[in-house]
């Protein structure tokens, strides 16, 4: 009952890590004479631009989730491993999994990024990241109980501290997740508790730089700002995180902010596909890549998307989902012309179609080359380019029903705890004198 | 910023559990002059008999659970309380939660069930059973790793182990489940893997009683029995499973059906209702309750559903959905005639409605009765009166819109493995001489 092996001749290419860049890469590759296997540590693919709508039980977790195994159920060339990679063997051209290796002729590392704490590893504990599914329920856990246990306490002080939800860092993510948890907090939430209500809730968002989201143009950020005001959000821009605990944050080494859920949405480390192959890279980890993204030296080997460091007029290309799918793409071409003993295409060239953000409710920023748009419409066309690129025709028709249902009735269907109800943050020890006296952070 | 106490005059009834009898109970209080408290350890009802389609990968969690909260959201006299009960302080009546108690004048215990191993409590690791959300997201996780691992491995036996579904136990959620698997394995699956197939994989459905759903007349058990071995699963009934390990299940002391995937539907044991109170409790852990359901000698505490044993012809009433709701709903008008000093009603009668089951794609039973059903038209039934019965108008569309999804392109849309990827089955050890041959079974 094994697989007959195919012709040693087929050259294997061995992509790792099905995210936009690699299964952009894996289609890209379905009629190419070469064998692809795809490997991945989690059976879906995710829609990571929507994973902050999971975390604030707008939408549920298979909604933004597709198969790997369906994906690319039609191409006969393609297999698919899960499994989790250990290293690179570049003498012997193989991939270590961990019961296993899978040799290689072309190799992808498509591998993406996690959060980055910028060295206090321990800040993670009590203000989690937004990279998979486990960690949007994980947020969804905290955030939902939060609303439980402050309707229960009779402490006021605790109250208050479990209705002061605090989001470090504001590119779009933390914007996204600012936004909708202030929407959960004062609109759905609301008329579901007896004690507390929606107007209780504190939402704080909090970064370093001088304005939310840097990527955009100033007036945009401006107005984002405003928009996130109006929903109850406090902007506390200029502001540095330098302590997490169980019970708030650390501002500038001075203020605090007391409050039992912070969501880190502030930085992304490279994973380690630069490590694997010992090649060179920058501060964050990604491994630098030439104009064709190989690894110098290594014409066989390539990395894309979030956990390589290509670059544009001299300046790295942003970790966004478009640019690892226009690799990916671009890789296919690629491999098929090198394949095809055609010539290779020329270096790759990023086309940026734009930024998008989503506030809240009818609110949205987009930016188009030199054109914008806010609001509304900026809001609709949000909508639409995303349930576009949702990747899988049935999800697209859930998540599109799932918001006209919430557009309709404010509600939030998927307000779903499982797991323990007990909190996973460690209780702290009864701080004395440590306690700072809370001073406004804005 | 606290709540205001009610006058202290205000009956206090409180719920523990928001299953069908709880929630159809505190539905049934809405308007009556009382304050009602609804206890449970999660935030969410379940619809427990769709439980098995979250498991096999037809049914995203969300689909079969809604909040507590908004359940009740419109009674102005009801408030929710996410917590662990810990016991019941009768001389002061007072519920303890683990952190504080609630005072009750009327108690009601609708705790349910859980999962009954004979005294072998050890086998639950290998052999998990189907009754909360997270148990279904855990089988679903076993059921698809077990299709990956067999298309990576290497070993023909393991393949074999690995491709093997053991459930044991033949009432409705058994011959549900096993029924759907089949159908995940020979029609989803079959298209995603390379190497293995769809035919390879084998389903057992082990009872220790004559035939599959007892509670159904002869021949309709005979009818699902043939639609299930036309699925591809084998029924091997009058078989008593003596143990369980990691590499699969013993039956009668002697064969063994060599398996990595089993799953428990084969007892329910009641909740501690009756410990809590100690009452008096039947073989199963149900508190015996008298004809208006209270517990001997306390008339202002009742236990229904699951937890219950209440009688009806001298024999115990079933452990089903309906029991537990109608009981709900007996309460509701008995609790509002005693408060307002009208006569209490006559004695709680159930009233059965026939019972429902679904053995896979276009195959059911329905009794009614002396009438019954079998075939395309008992599985149309079964779905409309599923989508009926299920709480909430937007789960309703949603499981609706799935299921012909399903059913035109028989495709599984939440096929997620969240979680580690790693089995959490402990490995056996190498066991050399202890291995039995593998009998047939049927």
């Amino acid at each position: 009952m094994t697989q007959p092996q195919t012709a040693p001749a087929r050259p294997r290419v061995v992509i790792v890590g099905a995210g936009f860049g690699g299964l952009a890469l894996a289609k890209g590759l379905a009629d190419a004479p070469c064998d692809v296997t795809l490997i991945d540590r989690r059976n879906h693919h995710l829609f990571q631009p929507l994973l902050y709508q999971v975390a604030t039980a707008g939408l549920a977790p298979t909604q933004i989730a597709s198969p790997i195994r369906s994906v690319v159920r039609g191409q006969a060339n393609t297999r698919v491993i899960l499994g989790e990679v250990a290293g690179v063997d570049r003498a012997r051209r193989q991939v270590k999994l961990s019961d296993r290796v899978i040799p290689y002729d072309i190799l992808v590392l498509a591998t993406g990024a996690t959060h980055a704490y910028f060295g206090h590893d321990d800040w993670e504990a009590f203000a989690p990241g937004l990279k998979t599914l486990e960690d949007a329920i994980d947020v969804r856990r905290r955030v939902l109980l939060a609303f439980e246990r402050a309707e229960l306490t009779d402490d006021a002080a605790e109250r208050e501290r479990l209705l002061t939800f605090v989001i470090i860092g504001a590119g779009p993510t933390g914007v996204e997740l600012a936004g909708a948890i202030a929407e959960l907090a004062r609109r759905a939430i609301s008329c579901d508790f007896r004690v507390i209500q929606g107007a209780m809730a504190r939402v704080y968002l909090v970064e370093a730089g001088p304005r939310v989201l840097t990527a955009f143009p100033p007036h945009l950020s401006a107005y984002a700002a405003r928009a996130l005001e109006k929903l109850g959000v406090t902007v506390a821009t200029g502001r540095a995180v330098t302590a997490c605990d169980a019970l708030g944050v650390e501002l500038d080494g001075k203020s605090r902010i007391e409050a039992r859920t912070l969501v880190w949405a502030a930085g992304v480390r490279a994973s380690p596909a630069a490590t694997w192959l010992e090649a060179e890279r920058d501060r964050a980890g990604r491994a630098m890549v030439g104009a064709d993204l190989s690894v110098a030296g290594a014409p066989d080997i390539f990395v894309i998307g979030d956990a390589a460091h290509a670059q544009a007029d001299g300046k790295p290309l942003p970790g966004v989902a478009p640019v690892a799918k226009q690799q990916g793409e671009y890789l296919a071409r690629l491999i098929k012309a090198r394949l095809a003993d055609r010539p290779a295409p020329g270096p790759f060239r990023y086309k940026d179609y734009g930024n998008l953000a989503t506030v809240g409710r009818q609110a949205a920023v987009v930016a188009i080359g030199k054109a914008s748009l806010k609001g509304f419409i900026a809001w609709l066309f949000w909508g639409a380019a995303h349930v576009y690129f949702l990747i899988g025709f049935r999800n697209r028709i859930a998540v599109t029903l799932d918001w006209l249902w919430a557009y309709i009735t404010f509600d939030r269907g998927s307000r779903l705890i499982t797991g323990d109800i007990m909190p996973k943050t460690p209780e702290p020890a009864p701080r004395a004198a440590a306690r700072r006296p809370l001073e406004p952070v804005h």
